[in-house]
C-alpha cells in the first residue's frame, strides 16, 4: 500500500488499562500510535476493558486504571476532535458481534492462541496436574472478542506486536469465514496488520519511535512493571529525580571517560531529546546529545549524568504531566469525552453489527 | 418451594427456532411450559435465534424458523399480554454479560458440557484425526451463553430437560463465583431446575403432559425431524390424514379384537382426547377414550381406527392451525408481538447488567 492510501484508511488501536502507564509504555506504544495514527483518515483509540476483565480485577482498580490511562493519552496528545477514544465496554455491539464469530471460530484454531499456550506451558512448568487450572473461558476466547473490536469498527489496519499478529491471523480467517458462508465479500472487512515494514514504508521513516519499540528499565533489563524496574511517566519531579537516580550503572571512576554507546542513561537521554525536539523548536536534540557524549569522553560523574538525564525528562514530561493532573482532577471531564468518543464509535459498530445481522437473519 | 412460593418467582423457558414444530414438540414442549409457567408470576419465553446460529443456518432458513416457532406458540395458547415472547438477538445485554460470564467460567468445565463432549464422541467413532473437527467455539462455550439467557433475566426456575441439567449447574456455578468473587450474594440470582420431581409439587398433579414427555413418532421410535418420522404439528387436513394413515400397526387380523394397551394410535388418541378436553368442555375424554378401547376389543380395524384418530386429532388442531396460519400470512403482527416483547423484556436485562457492569467497574 502506497502513503496515500492509508489516507483513506481506518486504524484501530487498543489500549490495554494496565494502569499508570510507564517511560515503556510511552516510547514503545503510545507515542508511535499517535505519530502514525496521523497518516490515517480515521484512527479508533479504545481501552479494552472487557479485555482486562479476564484477569478478573477488583472493581475500584479497574476503574482507576481506565482513567489513568484515558488521561494519559490525552495527555500525551490524542486530540478527541479527531480520533476517537472510547470504552470497549461502551460498546455492546462488540459483544454481540462476539457471539456471532464465535460461531464461525473453529475450536482448534483457538487451541493454537498464544496467550491460551503460554498459560498451559506455565502450567507444565509448575508440574499442575490439571494444565488448564486457572485458564477462564475469557482468556481462551480472548482472539474471538478482540476479533470482534477489529471487525466492528470496520478497520483496515491494526498496529500489532509480533505476539499478537496471530490474533490477527485469526480474524481474518473468522471475517473470510463469514463472508464466503453468506457469499457476500463486503460483510466484513479483512484488517491488515501495521508491522514495522508497513510502518516504515507509509511514514519513510526509519527512526526508533516506532511499534514495539522496547525500553530498557532502570536494572538494564526490558522495562515492565512485572519486574519493578520501571518509572511511571508521570511521575511527581522529586520522585522522578529519585527514580533516575536508581538508574544501574557501572563502577567506572567518578572522573574516568565512559562509554556512551553503552549506557542506559545515554539512551534514555537520546530518547527524551528526539522527542523533546520535535514539540519545541527552541531545542536542539543533536546539540545537547553531542555536548553529553562529550562530557562522557571527558569523565562526568554517574550523578551528574543522571542528573542531566532527570532535568531533560523532567522538561520534557512537565507539560504533559499538568495536563495529565488537571484531567486526572477533573474526571466528569474524562467521563465526557469518553461518551463522546463512545457515540461516534458506536454508530459505526452499529452499523457493521445491522450489516452482518440482516445478512444471518435476512 | 410451596405452591404459593412460586407465584412470586419468575420462569424462564427457551424456544429453539428449529422450525415447524411437531406432535412431539407439542406435547413434550409447548403444552408443559404454557401449562406451568401459568403457576408463576412472570413467565418469559425466548426465541434462542442466536444459540442456533452455532449451526450456522442459512439466512432465509432461520428467518422462517423463528416466524414458525413464534406463530405456533402464540397459536397454542402463549398469551403475549400474559408472558413476554422474545428474540434472543433482540436483547443485546445477554450477549455482554455473557462475556463477563466467561470471564469467570473455568474452561475446564466447559470441557466437561455435554455438547461438546457428544461432539468428541461423535468425532472418535468416526475415526477422526481431529477430534475437534466440526467444532466451532460457539458449541463449545454455548454453555456460558445460555447461562447468560438465565441470568440476564433474574430467572428463579428454569424448566430443563434431563441433558440440561448440567449446564443450569454450570451457570449457578459461574454465578456463584461472581457473587464471591465481588462479596455481594445479590449480584446475579442463582436459577433453579424445574425438573419433573419439582413441576409435580408446584401443580399437585402427576399426569402425562409434561416435561420431556417424549411423544413415539410414526415408526415406533421417539418422534424427531432426524428419523423423519414426525407429523408436522399445523400439516393441512389432507396431508394430516395421509400422515396419519401411516403409522406403522401390526398385521392382525382386520377383524380380530386389538390391545389398546400396546397402540401408538391409541398412546396419540389419549393425548389428543385429554387436551381437547381441557380446552373444549363439551368433549368427553374418558367416554371416547373408553369406546375406542372397545372398540379395540370388538375388532376395529387399523384404517378405521386411524380414521377415528385422524378425526380427533384435526378437531383438536384446526383451531390453533386457523391461528397459525393468520399469523404466518401476518408476519408484521407476529414482529409487533416480538418487538413488543422485547421492550419489556430488555429493561430487565438492562437493570441486570448494569447492576453487574456497576460492581466490576465501579
Amino acid at each position: 500500500m502506497k502513503t496515500e492510501d492509508y489516507l483513506q484508511q481506518k486504524i484501530l488501536t487498543g489500549i490495554k488499562p494496565t494502569g499508570t502507564p510507564h517511560f515503556g509504555n510511552y516510547f514503545g506504544a503510545i507515542k508511535p500510535a499517535l505519530k502514525y495514527s496521523k497518516y490515517f483518515k480515521d484512527s479508533l483509540f479504545f481501552i479494552a476493558d472487557y479485555h482486562s476483565l479476564i484477569n478478573q480485577p477488583k472493581s475500584l482498580d479497574l476503574q482507576d486504571n481506565i482513567y489513568e490511562v484515558a488521561a494519559t493519552w490525552l495527555a500525551c496528545g490524542l486530540d478527541p476532535k479527531k480520533s476517537l477514544i472510547f470504552r470497549q465496554s461502551d460498546i455492546p455491539e462488540i459483544l454481540e458481534l462476539a457471539w456471532i464469530l464465535s460461531c464461525f471460530a473453529p475450536k482448534g484454531m483457538l487451541n493454537r492462541a498464544h496467550a491460551y499456550k503460554a498459560f498451559i506451558d506455565k502450567n507444565t512448568k509448575e508440574n499442575k496436574k490439571d494444565l488448564e487450572s486457572g485458564i477462564n473461558m475469557g482468556l481462551y476466547s480472548y482472539p474471538v472478542l478482540m476479533s470482534s473490536d477489529i471487525l466492528s469498527f470496520d478497520s483496515n489496519v491494526v498496529p500489532v506486536g509480533q505476539d499478537q499478529l496471530q490474533h490477527l491471523e485469526m480474524c481474518r480467517d473468522i471475517a473470510g469465514k463469514i463472508n464466503h458462508h453468506y457469499k457476500n465479500s463486503n460483510i466484513l472487512t479483512l484488517p491488515k496488520a501495521l508491522d514495522k515494514q508497513e510502518l516504515k514504508k507509509i511514514t519513510g521513516s526509519s527512526d526508533n519511535n516506532f511499534l514495539e519499540n522496547s525500553i530498557m528499565g532502570l536494572d538494564g533489563q526490558k522495562m515492565s512493571k512485572s519486574y519493578d524496574n520501571y518509572i511511571p511517566l508521570f511521575a511527581e519531579e522529586k520522585k522522578l529525580r529519585k527514580l533516575i537516580m536508581k538508574i544501574q550503572t557501572d563502577s567506572v571512576g567518578v572522573n574516568d571517560p565512559k562509554d556512551s554507546n553503552n549506557s542506559l542513561i545515554m539512551d534514555w537521554y537520546k530518547l527524551f531529546a528526539t522527542d523533546l525536539a520535535r514539540e519545541d523548536s527552541s531545542f536542539d536534540a543533536l546539540l545537547n546529545i553531542n555536548k553529553l557524549v562529550s562530557d562522557y569522553k571527558k569523565g562526568i560523574s554517574w550523578g551528574e549524568a543522571k542528573e542531566e538525564l532527570f532535568q531533560l525528562v523532567n522538561k520534557s514530561l512537565s507539560g504533559k504531566r499538568e495536563s495529565y493532573n488537571k484531567y486526572m482532577s477533573d474526571k466528569k471531564q474524562l467521563d465526557k469525552i469518553l461518551l463522546e468518543g463512545k457515540d461516534k464509535a458506536r454508530l459505526i459498530a452499529k452499523a457493521t453489527l445491522s450489516r452482518v445481522k440482516k445478512v444471518i437473519f435476512g
